[in-house]
């Protein structure tokens, strides 16, 4: 993360997208720190060293702030996770699969959790969680599909990669009271074996 | 559930029964619907038509009748899971594999949920959720491994159960913010038949 003195020596445009960068990095990290109802706009203002009124020129509203917040970095995941595959698999599926399911087991998504939580209570945030997790949900199988090299045209691939993601979630809410990792590491070396099976 | 004209004529001890099982229920519902921060004690008496004073008497904390609630209701649930497969699988892992699903997919696990992240960023719960949560599991996995009769001695049958379990808690989580049945039936139909393959 660039310093407030680096950001001083950036022209106007650019300190604003460091801003607003420096910004949703803050909330993220700040809702899986301390959840829902611990996270304003005034404690991750402070938290990036922003003003809260440069703050709400970002982002008018809390709701506003932490979805753009998990979307933005969903997107610097799903990139990053890219990146690390440029090729797909090729051949190492293993590789894939535990990649795949890291996207689930750091502050990402303590923050995607907590806030999925919170809209199952809270009306305001509601329509807006559903719609991003649909929005991320799409693009984490697309990457999924593509990266295990997936022919979703076979009968059962789509339903293999979807039930492959859905055991990633479940295997990172089993980590957020306790470090998990043993069990994981065991599990995911065992479901990388039937996916590949499974794919062909 | 007994109303309050059925409970004043039983004899003293039963009805002390009843009261707690009253509170224990009432207690997971106002869990699943309001969430922790939304769940006091007085809601919960108020929601079971017990004295705030006498639900005091049977929890003395809100971290004790909330845990207790959820082990309660996890155990009503097991018990029905078994009972509803007197022979086990006999066959029939499919139907296991379904059955197995659903109990993450009500007003439990939405109840578990909640009181599970409250614990990620409260530490009074976070020690208490994070035993009942082993235990719980524990369970849930020997029920498993019963009834799919899986032959753990077999390199993989255990970290392929366990999977299963992980995904079918992802499941529960994809379905809180909306109705995800239909993409779930096609998911846990795939997952079986990769499950019944690898078990043998």
């Amino acid at each position: 993360m660039r310093t407030t003195a680096d950001r001083d020596r950036l022209p106007k445009q650019d300190r604003s997208r460091v801003t607003r960068q420096r910004l949703l990095e803050a909330a993220v990290a700040c809702l899986a720190e301390h959840g829902w109802a611990g996270s304003t706009v005034a404690v991750v203002a402070e938290r990036a060293g922003v003003s809260r009124g440069a703050a709400q020129h970002h982002f008018p509203t809390r709701e506003d702030l932490f979805t753009a917040a998990v979307e933005y970095v969903a997107e610097e995941r799903s990139s990053a996770l890219r990146a690390l595959f440029p090729k797909g698999a090729a051949g190492d599926r293993r590789a894939v699969v535990t990649a795949l399911v890291d996207l689930y087991t750091g502050p990402l998504f303590r923050a995607a959790l907590q806030l999925w939580v919170a809209a199952s209570n809270e009306d305001q945030l509601r329509g807006r969680v559903t719609e991003l997790e649909a929005r991320v949900g799409r693009e984490t199988h697309r990457i999924a599909v593509d990266l295990l090299g997936a022919d979703e045209s076979r009968p059962g691939a789509r339903e293999t990669v979807q039930g492959l993601l859905d055991m990633a979630r479940g295997l990172g809410l089993a980590n957020v009271l306790t470090d998990d990792t043993a069990r994981r590491e065991r599990v995911v070396a065992q479901w990388a074996e039937l996916v590949d099976g499974a794919l062909g």
